[in-house]
């Protein structure tokens, strides 16, 4: 097996920064050394396969994104970026692990659900990726299932207090799976909005002839995200299970994950960059020649952008640092304008709801650092070393260590990258939610389970690179 | 110089555990390696001078008590531990740093006082040391010194809310120290008591007849700590200083960082080992054949033992779980019984504060770790981890990986300590305040700076092994 | 028209007492004088046609109690008390208005039932009687009778959060009720439970053989009610409708309702003497001869009674003193023993829920002032000024002055009551839920409307005497 | 002696209104009537010697203003209204009733300073009046003095956080005086600003060149008034006293009262008109062609003018209705322009702090139910009820009832009222903190113990017409 070692780098890890040399040998770290590449008089530059210089580089952990969708099917079209394309997008960024939810709607069968995901996943990924399993509709055999999941390796199940029909749970089974979670160790995953609320907004507003994209933001407003927070965090209170709060985009639920830690609960929040960087005034305001108030649509999701007026970016930067939030995904969940968002024209509930970001998390993020946001170590902490704590990945993952999988990006702090259509953009969407973003920073280098995958920018490995990872349960709880 | 291979063992890191050797050359980490002792083919093993066999075992960075007093004049004495006798203590309790406190009182120059401390610990230390400095009765003068000693290294100052006369400054000039913190980057601490109103009550339960310990701490509530450091806090938020709050052990003073931090603050807060197993219940039935119901001065310090019934313990255990807590030191301060405590009898108010943990302090935290109240990586992140990070000595400190100081110690799981006089006790005490106490683990190796010190429990170590630590500014902030 | 006097006694109002005589001239009080039975020279006394010695006792305004259920279908069968029975047991006791609940369950036509329970009270009531209407499953009709019914002097709607099928609507028909609410000026109730989470702990209470009565209070955790009382709010947040939380029990719910207060929301709480004075520890050790542990069934209320050793009373009794609960009903909802709660032998679920106390609530909450848990003042407030004010009977109700009804109390602070069957017990139930309470004062004489109905203790009115309130909107809103 | 009538007007009560004919008879309220002045067959209009007519007027309770300091030395001069000319303005302006505090500064024996009190007071005073004592420096003998000062009527004592060497007491004494407070049943008022960092930033402000009005509020941030405020909590908390703190301006001030106020302590807050209406911004603006950048000493008060971008103003209006701030009383403390205010020329922190409002209050808080922040009941409860019964007066004043002293103010909603010298200014100040503020409303009669001194504006009285009222303990305490 081939031998890699990245020299010359300032290693960062959770905690802190170091002048050190990574040596992987076939897929694994098996060293970390002081900086120089010998150790006792042996010149390891000679005796490895490859030798990535580093100097004056970072030398970080993989990024791991947790929440992506890949070729989701929903509302009657799939996601745009198959595993294939958001793979490959999302190496290029420098990430080289993500956890995509296999969806079960109502009637299907959870663990038929779940091979069918391995089917389309395996042999098309860039990198590697576990799965969360999305629970709809809680019955006795999801329960079941949830059990013999876990054996599979997916740690993690996501219930929602939204989409009716759909995805929706109601309290009593969330309460169940709740008790399950408690019971094998499971993280519940919430996607926290009252939706019977919104759907009641919604058609209210259309019926008020309030039908572009905008009025998505409008129509879920903070409170219907801060009471389905609360509501989620009692029920974990009651269970004893661990949650884990998806998408968080309201300071004011933040305010309430913050209190269920100050009061000992095993409660986390995720937020996505969307939330720290864009507002619903952004939206609001956006208008273009191809899609006139339309353009707005390019940026539906939910849980929606909110205002910046009641300072929920500025919060949620705090959050960030305070670790009230623990973990930035992206949530990536592609949509073209063509053929995708425009069945949204005249009526904004049918805009499929999603930003693609899975490329540009890790650059984003690391912006946060440039603009005196977060710390270095923090930016790794968020992006690589929590995902990987949070769903039982650590040790293989989300840290610079021996034993570790060969899962390093080199980080040039003095390179740049333009963020846009036609410059960077390798994700299969027809614009760029984060067109015309400037980043003072550039993903030089991507080793993947000890491959080198993207060498200066370019992509240099191959569909099948990427493997499942078993998940264990979360290495986070306190 | 010598080289040390640590071989076999579990290494611990602030997130995590991995399997891992670790190579110390000189005095220094040179590499972190997969187990096995061998690396691209070399047998690590036998080139190096010394192999420890850490099989079964726990490999973690040198404890950090970020928070002791070594001879320290007080009250007409002075703490019984020099620097001699409590750094080896120290080590063999698996502690291989300390930060001491410089005493300046009134009138005293801070810097002569700074040249005194020196004076005192070279050549006498039996692991590293750092200083914080105290400043009493801020004048013009402490403003320029705290300039000057952050080019020596000592970047973190302590005032004090209580004390007046001895170490008190008023709310005025502990906003002008903060102030000058804000400015330099210097850690403010606080011992957070108002002392204004404990001095009546003091004198108020003195005149009433209650001269017993117990009422040490029946003139110390917890409204007195609650109402200091929420006062410390708002001169932080005025100042935009960092501020480090020592020994807290009431319940409502974490609730006061917590919420501070929610706000975003960079708001600290140390507690002690006698806060989290110890009672004022248990000093109030505290009755022996020798000091009658005199005992309790073993167990009298400031802020004082709270009680049970309120709950404090409890919340202080999960206050370490969330992190609204951030790091356990022993405020080691060990006086006798005899010649010492022994003034008190009759008046309380005459008990020289103190108790003496340097030794125990990382078995009373790992026996947290068997319990369940923390986990493994916490009990390092605690003891280790952010008191480097939190007075800047990470990298050197607090973490191994490559670069860092050869401070390691090899923690036995199966192993058992059983502290008290004549069992486990190396301090200059003459009763210890953790008699009976029994640990499910062991200290087995410290190796300090590559030397080993401890082996089998064995000191091997000589005095002048410590030097001094040159701290930078804390990498803790947000 | 008859003319009445009370003289000599100390009128006490909601915000403090003064020694005065009450002039009623029919139905209507027309003056409050100075002491002595002159005015100007005239004497009153020999005007009158009844003279009421009150000298050394309390005159205060006839309680009103906002939450009864007098003969209300449920579960089968129907609460114990008619109007007849339940108002002259309320009479008894001092209470001279009621608001009770016309029930809508789902399918029926609101405006049907309105006039349905107007005939069921009209020529039964001893006291004036006012109605609040439930809405089960809102619908657009539901929204268009709110506007009707205001016109009808009710003004008042009740939602549930729980009992599925029966009573509950879901968040989206809350919402809407609560726009109308807002629009209209409606005050919108709130039985707020998490009734998907209780289901599922019955359920799995039932199937784990737990089935006696202290297991219903054990499948409705105070979670379920915290959480409720906060969505409710959440609705009123996002709609901007006042809400009245009825049945307060958990501490958490009262931290909700005094949080919203802080945020200056319109957003109110009523507690019930079950849930001051008495525990589920109080029912979990209930066991007689004649029902053995089917004993605790008389307690069967929803929400239901809290554990005494997490503080739920105490802390009631402390948001009495601060206004964080404005009110003190009864809920009403009397069952016997035999042949109604005994249907939930083997299970409680089948248990009717409730529990009667429209007869001791002025005494109950008379012995709290004893106590020194409330003052006289706040007795008054508490139990009929801001029961008139909340549910917009203010000016006629609720104060002695000028204008107002002649509902007047005359009470003895040196008489004395023992609650109990065979002794005060003029409720239609075979037990008494307060049976062996002893009250440091007496009702003595109650007049309504001008009519003296009770003296000594002696009913002396018929079954005619009420009438219909029609009320205004909520005068207590900010 | 002569009896008033007054007809046809509306009473409003702190809970209330209703309408009603009041008769008084002497210096007493007799009775409370139904309208039409006739009260079973006796004509009453005929049988008195004065009618007023209140026809579509509102008929209050007089207002009492809780905080005035007439004639205080501070800062080497007088506040500029005498008992003579600030009780007739406060007459005017429908305040029937004030309390003034007695100054003692250190060294001062407090009984002589009482008794001086009264000398300056007695004869001069157009409306009743009270002391409160001001604590400055607390000694034994203060304690004592209270103790005898409350069998004067003076039953309410303040303490200052602030002015070091003049009024300072350091939290030992203030803990001496609350628990003295605790026992004989005295409120505590504290004057809650951190006087020491005060001290400092004003120093530092002046050495800065920054000596204009408006740097004295830049030199009082909120968190030196949040602090101090949270500090006396924490003393009333530790002994059981009940607290009232003044002039509250600082919204997180509200907040630690609320919070108190949340866990059931007798802590209340009062604000002043210029903490509702005015800002530091107003402040910084004011520039006049006399005083040019001066002309912000015009409102140099402390606690001083907050930033309305901050959302003070707009939170004080809210602590208003939810009861969070119980009282509105002036602070009426006025200095000229000329030869006092002007002193602070080139140097802030020599102005005199105070503002004249004493004549204006209950016009500015009626313009407050104008502009729908408060409702007519509340109106009367914040400007004369809830101080009534705050300070023990309650039954005498604060209410219209009999019994109650014949302090009735008839106020009319058409009339309308423009503030400003040479309109209606009667204060003995050469400029007022309000010109130009219009009110919707009109004080139209005064009536004080029976007596008619002000009528349609015109003043009546003479300047003995006061007395000194002999306050009971606070019944306001819960």
């Amino acid at each position: 097996m081939a031998t890699t070692l990245i020299t010359g780098g300032t290693v960062v890890n959770a905690t802190g920064t170091g002048d050190a040399d990574v040596l992987i040998d076939g897929e694994t770290i098996v060293a970390v050394l002081a900086p120089g590449s010998t150790l006792l008089g042996h010149d390891l530059a000679r005796s490895v396969d490859t030798v990535v210089d580093a100097t004056g580089k970072y030398v970080i952990p993989g990024g791991i994104d947790a929440h992506t969708h890949m070729e989701m099917p929903f509302g009657g079209t799939f996601a745009s970026d198959t595993f294939e394309t958001g793979t490959r997008a999302a190496a290029i960024g420098g990430t080289t692990s993500i956890v995509d939810f296999v969806v079960q709607y109502p009637e299907q069968n959870i663990l038929e659900q779940y091979h069918a995901w391995h089917e389309k996943a395996a042999g098309n990924c860039a990198i590697d990726y576990g799965f969360h399993q999305i629970l709809s509709d809680v019955q006795d055999s999801s329960l079941t299932a949830m059990d013999e999941l876990i054996t599979e390796g997916v740690t993690s199940f996501k219930l929602f207090m939204a989409y009716k029909g759909v995805f929706l749970s109601d309290d009593g089974q969330i309460l169940r799976a709740f008790q399950k979670g408690a019971d094998n160790g499971a993280m519940m995953m919430m996607h926290a909005e009252n939706g019977a609320i919104i759907d009641v907004l919604v058609q209210q507003a259309l019926e008020a002839g309030k039908t572009t994209p905008y009025y998505h933001g409008i129509s879920r407003p903070w409170q219907a995200e801060e009471e389905a927070t609360h509501r989620a965090i009692m029920i974990a209170d009651l269970t004893g299970a661990p949650l884990y709060v998806v998408h968080v985009s309201a300071k004011q639920a933040v305010e309430q994950i913050a209190a269920a830690r100050d009061r000992g609960l095993n409660v986390f929040g995720e937020t996505c960059p969307q939330y720290l960087y864009l507002s619903l005034e952004d939206q609001l305001g956006a208008v273009s020649e191809e899609w006139g108030d339309f353009e707005g649509a390019k940026w539906v999701c939910s849980t929606p952008l909110r205002s910046k007026h009641e300072g929920h970016q500025h919060h949620m930067w705090q959050s960030l640092r305070t670790n009230d939030i623990q973990m930035v995904s992206t949530d990536h969940c592609p949509f073209c304008m063509k053929d995708q968002k425009d069945m949204g024209i005249g009526n904004f509930a049918k805009i499929p709801n999603g930003i693609g970001s899975v490329e540009h998390r890790m650059d984003l993020m690391y912006q946060g650092f440039v603009s005196g946001q977060i710390t270095l170590p923090r930016w790794v902490e968020l992006t690589s070393t929590t995902p990987a704590r949070m769903f039982g990945m650590y040790g293989k993952k989300g840290v610079i260590q021996p034993g570790a999988d060969g899962d390093v990006v080199v980080y040039d702090p003095n390179g740049h990258t333009s963020i846009g259509v036609g410059k960077t953009h390798h994700m299969n969407m027809d614009y760029s939610a984060w067109e015309g973003f400037e980043i003072d920073g550039h993903v030089d280098t991507v080793v993947s389970r000890g491959k080198v995958v993207v060498d200066g920018g370019s992509y240099l490995g191959s569909k099948g690179d990427g493997r499942y990872i078993k998940r264990g349960l979360s290495q986070y709880l306190v």
